[in-house]
């Protein structure tokens, strides 16, 4: 294949494409320059914005000829995830707002229903194309005015039992179903399971060359142009695998492996497929992460995410001038290893997010107890469970948002044997750029009512330090941590690390009148309000919750019986820690009797993109926020002027 | 095969087992006999307290066999589900319990750690076998004390993805484990997919005869009385499937087919691999679900699970004198009917539990709009989700309980995309003899806080036809309705449907001073409570719900403000409608100036089973505990005395 140089000034072939529809009319040469102008735009406009680059530039081929070939929007592209398809927007109307991209009140960095007519299912989290394309293709043929469906899925997110639960249904119903596997040996990081190499096996192994029996078919039945196009095919499918792999096995007509940069065959592999193709077909595409653009090419990770850099040479722009406190994901696994290297009965468990969760940090310090099952959160949970049944302590680390892929086998393989696996849950709460697919806000509701699950999280980074020794020492059921994504406090890193006594919150301030009681990170907001609070002569008590479950009821009860407001504050929607105290203080009537109470949480809305900062304001979660409810509650004026001395003082 | 008659008196052979270790001991054909004794003991036992038979007829073999070869507890033996593991309840020290089967106190109708050493992971719910036994072989690897891991997994649960991410890493990780494939062509009903049709072509066709190297190497270093044992094991091989098969591919070893029911065979087979196997094999057994007892092999759902009946004849014990109400899960089966017949776009989706949901009338009224997709929620919910894209009208009806494996679908997929899924969520709240496994006890709490989701709850059969009509109707996003499992409450079913005003409640009684609220059919217990509380001279206002969500505050203000004292009543975990009460009154400053206040939920602990009558008074969610709850806030004694004349009311 032929690749684009990187930076390219000129796209007169793309600047002339305002609809999809124009690929259609387009001679194959035409497609191949249209690529290489798609791939230099796309690069020049992550460079600027940041984002996922390498798998988009993976598919900028398949994006031309997918569109080249299929009449979208009526026939539907359903990307899985949707990180991979910044190019299929340049092509589909929102190429100039690319410069918006993951921003706030910008595009999604994902595809999105309410952006365009062409996102016709959503994603972000994987694996969930094939079942949506399904309901597509059926709703089609009850009738819907839908064409063909296209699912293009990427081998990393084929180790998801959900891909497989629908391919496996797909491939009994028998539905025309175009499913193509975005092979690159890669989801975040290189792919792991038996299927992944499964896959590599398929493009090792030179396969039998069979034309399938619709192409001997249709030969015959071709008038001379198409024909044409159908030697092509012929070349394209050259490397087409025969029979005997696991798509056949499910159901499904199996072509390839194809090249997936090169436009001719795939543009002809499609065109014969699309016109003789019968039933659920999977076309193999081997494609490379980071295609065309040596710097991405030659990373490690292939420019999965990256924020902004360099356009010639790929370097990061601005390197940050200061040193940022560590991450919580980088205080967890150097803790986790600091547990390890005193206790052989520690694991390490993900599920694809090896660095996201340091658990890639704990691999390289304990590889044999390091375990990353791939896209397979249900897996991951049941595999720790079965560690823990076995004598072993293991620390399952996943993001909050993918443990709900998990939530059963939490619910009826973990807690209701109480068996001490220990979640580390990162990217809870609000995580920024990523937007509401990623935001971690339900953990605290669906864990804190399990009976006997211990939940905790950390203020800050320190307190995460004591969290994780005291899951490790703690054996007596399940146990769960959640903190957020990002930098740390910048407090002071423990030397020794305490147990923390189960279901114990702390006074972190004296006061009176007003109590705020934090759950997690927000206590720096809240000291923060009583700072600007202070300045008008209110000195609120700050006590910093610890755990969600048990709930420290004898805190809760003093901080009630002892104060005219009681506020509680945490990083998640209702359910969790706020309505367990409201439950608590309602059966012990302490809130009948003049207490004013609040539970703030995240509001019933999803929080569009921004920073967590602006999310997190838009949540009413920030100080001022929280300044403005107790001056709202205790009836004191918080009109235009006093709102600025808030701010002045804070 | 030769198979027992099902009736037989004497069980010498069984009756000298109290350890399965005795199984070593024993020859080829005291392994037969003992598994006639079994098979008889088994059926005679379940005839006498209900359960999941066919299942476990279906394993008797597999039971003696792996018993006899392998050393459990050392070796830990994980039943798949765990209905089928009977025969080994009785092998394994529990034969004398088998009497309180299911029943309150009594054993588990499924494995349970809590049980028995024997039982190493407990289950219920399926395709969670093969993740725990890979924890437990990679503990053994770390050194744990424990021996081989066997997991027994049917291929009905194979169509679930956790069953796939699990093979799919063990494969990769390449330690030693075994998975036998207990392949009978039923989950509760037959099995649908492509795999199961993969499945069943392994059988069909005459597999390659192709001896495993291991064999071939492993003849030539065994001495003579093992080289006896091997040629069983050839001839047992005889049908032994080659390669080129999903699981070969997913790198296991693959045996079989072999007859599950053949017991010198299997022990041969067993045997030789616990000698010679290495890394992770699967062993393809094909039995019968119901083998050995005409009954239920006749039987179209092989005597899946069923009540006491004749153990000659097969035919259920006390036909019900009285014609019972019907349950909530015909009336919404004949609800969706009627619904269907006038709304081309309905669409009826279940994941394995079409007669269970009322799915298997709707399919055959309407054939073409009936999609039974397996033991698969996440692909079920998804599949939903993309009809509902396509414009149709998906009613998704899952059991609660299992609809927690796709609640990460439902928050991504549904929720965030706004799209009109419609959730008949059977099975909710407490269920009686399946136990806390089987509890709907979440769905209120992981629903109600989903940003725009619908939630209703039907307080009797008469609403739950309005709530499906209102469901069919309401195109704005997704719409939940949860019932209980069994009869309704007799009350007459509307000739004509009404569309509910969403988030409205309902006064069903007006009163003074207290005000209870109740979701769901908890409102016959609280106006059981206020009949038993008008002796007493306390006249509740009784009012219904409806909707969790959106939560009618007009309704909870109106209550608020003029009782003294407002119970919520629900049945589920707190998190959910009560919480959502509290939060909005403490936001309205409704619960500060003497109201009381409680919100009754199920307790934070797992309920055992028992009848749901018993389940819910353990619950304190009976009429006699709201009454109880109501007496106390009110400070009136509710001694002993009290107590009798409450129940003597009642």
């Amino acid at each position: 294949m032929q690749m684009t140089k990187p930076v390219q000034s000129s796209t007169p072939l793309l600047d002339q494409v305002d609809d999809p529809k124009q690929l259609r009319r387009m001679s194959d040469a035409q497609l191949c320059q249209l690529s290489k102008e798609l791939r230099a735009d796309t690069i020049s406009s992550v460079s600027r914005t940041g984002g996922h680059l390498g798998s988009t530039l993976g598919v900028i081929e398949l994006t031309v000829a997918i569109h080249a070939v299929f009449d979208t929007p009526r026939d539907k592209l359903i990307w899985d995830v949707g990180h991979q398809a910044y190019a299929h927007k340049i092509l589909t109307g929102r190429r100039a707002r690319m410069a918006t991209l993951r921003k706030e009140d910008g595009l999604s960095g994902f595809t999105k229903r309410s952006e365009s007519e062409y996102d016709p299912f959503g994603a972000a989290h994987s694996s969930t194309s094939i079942s949506a394309g399904l309901g597509f293709a059926v709703a089609r043929d009850m009738g819907a005015d839908i064409g063909d469906v296209v699912c293009v899925i990427g081998d990393g997110a084929m180790s998801a039992g959900m891909a497989y639960e629908a391919i496996n249904n797909a491939g009994a119903l028998g539905k025309r179903l175009f499913v193509v596997l975005n092979d690159n040996e890669m989801s975040i990081s290189p792919s792991v399971g038996a299927a992944s190499s499964h896959f590599a096996n398929l493009c090792r192994t030179l396969p039998v060359v069979e034309i399938d029996r619709f192409l001997k078919r249709g030969a015959k039945l071709l008038p001379d142009p198409l024909r044409i196009g159908m030697e092509r095919t012929q070349r394209a499918m050259k490397e087409l695998a025969g029979s005997g792999n696991i798509f056949d096995h499910l159901g499904f007509q199996y072509y390839g492996p194809v090249d997936g940069h090169d436009v001719p065959d795939l543009v002809a592999l499609l065109r014969a497929l699309k016109t003789h193709g019968e039933g659920p077909i999977l076309i193999h595409a081997v494609t490379r992460k980071g295609a065309g653009y040596d710097p991405a090419e030659q990373s490690n990770d292939k420019f999965h995410g990256v924020g902004t850099f360099n356009l010639v040479t790929g370097a990061p722009d601005k390197p940050s001038a200061k040193a940022s406190p560590p991450s919580y994901t980088k205080v967890f696994g150097d803790s986790l290893i600091k547990e390890a290297a005193q206790d052989p009965s520690v694991v390490g468990i993900t599920a694809a997010m090896a660095s996201g969760t340091g658990i890639a940090a704990f691999a390289k310090a304990f590889p044999d107890r390091a375990y990353d099952v791939g896209i397979a959160e249900q897996h991951a949970v049941t595999f720790a469970a079965g560690l823990a049944a076995g004598g072993m302590r293991p620390f399952c680390a996943i993001y909050s948002t993918f443990l709900q892929r998990a939530y059963d086998q939490i619910v009826h393989d973990v807690a209701l044997q109480d068996l001490p696996v220990r979640f580390a849950i990162d990217r809870a709460g609000l995580v920024g750029a990523d937007g509401p697919t990623h935001a971690g806000a339900y953990d605290l509701a669906y864990l804190s009512n399990l009976p006997r699950f211990t939940v905790m999280a950390p203020a800050d980074e320190a307190e995460l330090v004591h969290m994780v020794a005291t899951a490790r020492a703690y054996d007596h059921g399940p146990i769960a941590f959640r903190y957020p994504r990002g930098a740390g406090t910048g407090v002071e890193l423990p030397e020794k690390t305490v147990e923390l006594d189960i279901g114990k919150g702390r006074i972190v301030r004296d006061g009176r009148t007003v109590a705020l009681l934090t759950l997690g990170p927000r206590l720096s907001e809240a000291l923060a309000a009583a700072d600007m609070l202070n300045a008008r002569g209110i000195f609120p008590t700050i006590a910093d919750a610890r755990f969600a479950k048990p709930l420290d009821t004898e805190l809760v009860e003093r901080l009630a019986r002892s104060h005219d407001l009681l506020i509680c504050v945490e990083e998640g929607a209702v359910g969790g820690f706020g309505s367990h105290v409201l439950h608590h203080l309602a059966d012990a009537d302490l809130i009948n009797s003049g207490l004013q109470i609040r539970s703030l949480t995240l509001p019933d809305e999803n929080i569009a993109q921004a920073s967590p900062e602006a999310m997190y304001a838009k949540a009413r979660l920030d100080a001022n926020s929280i300044a403005k409810v107790v001056l709202r509650c205790l009836s004191i004026d918080q009109g235009e002027g006093v709102e600025k001395s808030l701010k002045v003082t804070f």
